[in-house]
């Protein structure tokens, strides 16, 4: 018997679409999003896995896709854990600006660092700034970051993982993680030991169930798996383009 | 300070709309289900009303009614516990049966005996009936009922308010019940100390918060109250009549 854990990335959000850097602002799913939730509930249900219990963010375009997936895969009904730990990544002042105009602003080399850095956050956001979460009462008990870089992200979700959803996995419970690119990415990077160069490489899909078996000291037994292979290696590349016009 | 306790009956399902006995069988809402269940957050939104923490059902038409009612108000990220206890009425033999054919073939007054009467329930439903809930996972550690009358809903939802919604009222939280019509009507009865000959004639209307204030014995420091009185006295009206042509 080995432990299945199922990650989502949320569906498309406005955000997305708009080519905004989102990170913890609440935006809502597009349609196409609502779709991609839908069609990963299927998934779920087509390859038989039955969450027994789902871990989302704080964020509604996680929780929506959670609540979209599980209702098609009949489980809505299982139990519901939301933590901030499993936000996305804090985009700091970039949050709100245009990917494109940023790196027209910046050049590459900066957009890049800015994305994909393991370790360089980008410029803090103003607390008064439209788009910053310090008076946001879902926060209230969390000291609201001001800017995260990925590593910043592997320092809250590891700990989160090890305390909490570890624990229902070795219970022997199906965990269903509804999530965002980077907190899911930092995740990734833990469970197969991604070196802290090589994540910069890794780009998680939209909306597209990934599969993870995983033996009792929760080493995986085999690669992780996308439930849609194909939509999701055309997914991945959609993400690693972003910023383009 | 006074406890806010909000109640909310989902909003009109698919089997409201065809005048059927649905009890414990899963069924969606309909659209105009849906868009009462966006009114009521907005609703809770408007009143200034902003849930701490949601409990629900297991059954899709209370769990999509919430999803969607906090979504609206923007409170879609609070904690959430689902609990078989807030099910509706086990309707044993007369799920998946339409009210009208059953008024016909056994009378008004059996008819109203089976929908109101406090301590008397319908037929208990076959285990191998496609609509009982033998079978069902969610109930794989809960000893499914085969019918129940309001007064086995007491005595499931009371002990489950005393010992777990009313702990987070008394610590100072806003909380928020999705669930059924006569889930509620056990926990009004209760709040409100109705006699089991007068419960027959309160009916809940479909996806209007229903509002109470209490002290911290719990005890209403005003009468309930409906965030959209005019609508649900129409609401509770079509509810009595339900059964007619």
């Amino acid at each position: 018997m080995t432990n299945t854990l199922v990650l989502l990335r949320h569906g498309e959000s406005e955000w997305n679409a708009l080519n905004l850097f989102t990170g913890w602002v609440d935006v809502h799913l597009t349609d196409k999003g609502v779709a991609e939730g839908k069609r990963a509930g299927e998934l779920l249900a087509e390859h038989g896995i039955l969450p027994d219990i789902v871990y989302t963010s704080l964020l509604r375009r996680a929780i929506s896709t959670a609540n979209i997936a599980l209702d098609a895969a009949d489980r809505h009904w299982i139990p519901v854990v939301r933590d901030w730990r499993l936000n996305e990544r804090h985009y700091g002042a970039l949050q709100g600006k245009n990917k494109a105009q940023i790196r027209d602003e910046y050049g590459e080399d900066q957009f890049m660092l800015w994305r994909r850095s393991y370790d360089t956050p980008p410029p803090p956001i103003e607390l008064d700034d439209e788009y910053s979460q310090a008076d946001d009462p879902r926060y209230a008990d969390t000291e609201v970051p001001r800017t995260e870089c990925l590593l910043d992200v592997v320092n809250r979700m590891v700990p989160y993982w090890e305390s909490t959803i570890s624990r229902e996995l070795r219970g022997g419970k199906t965990v269903l993680v509804a999530a965002h690119g980077n907190s899911l990415r930092a995740l990734v990077k833990h469970l197969d030991g991604i070196s802290d160069e090589d994540i910069a490489g890794l780009n998680i899909p939209t909306g597209i169930p990934l599969r993870y078996e995983l033996d009792d000291d929760l080493r995986p037994v085999r690669p992780r798996e996308y439930l849609d292979p194909e939509a999701a290696a055309a997914g991945a590349a959609a993400v690693a383009s972003q910023g383009g016009r």
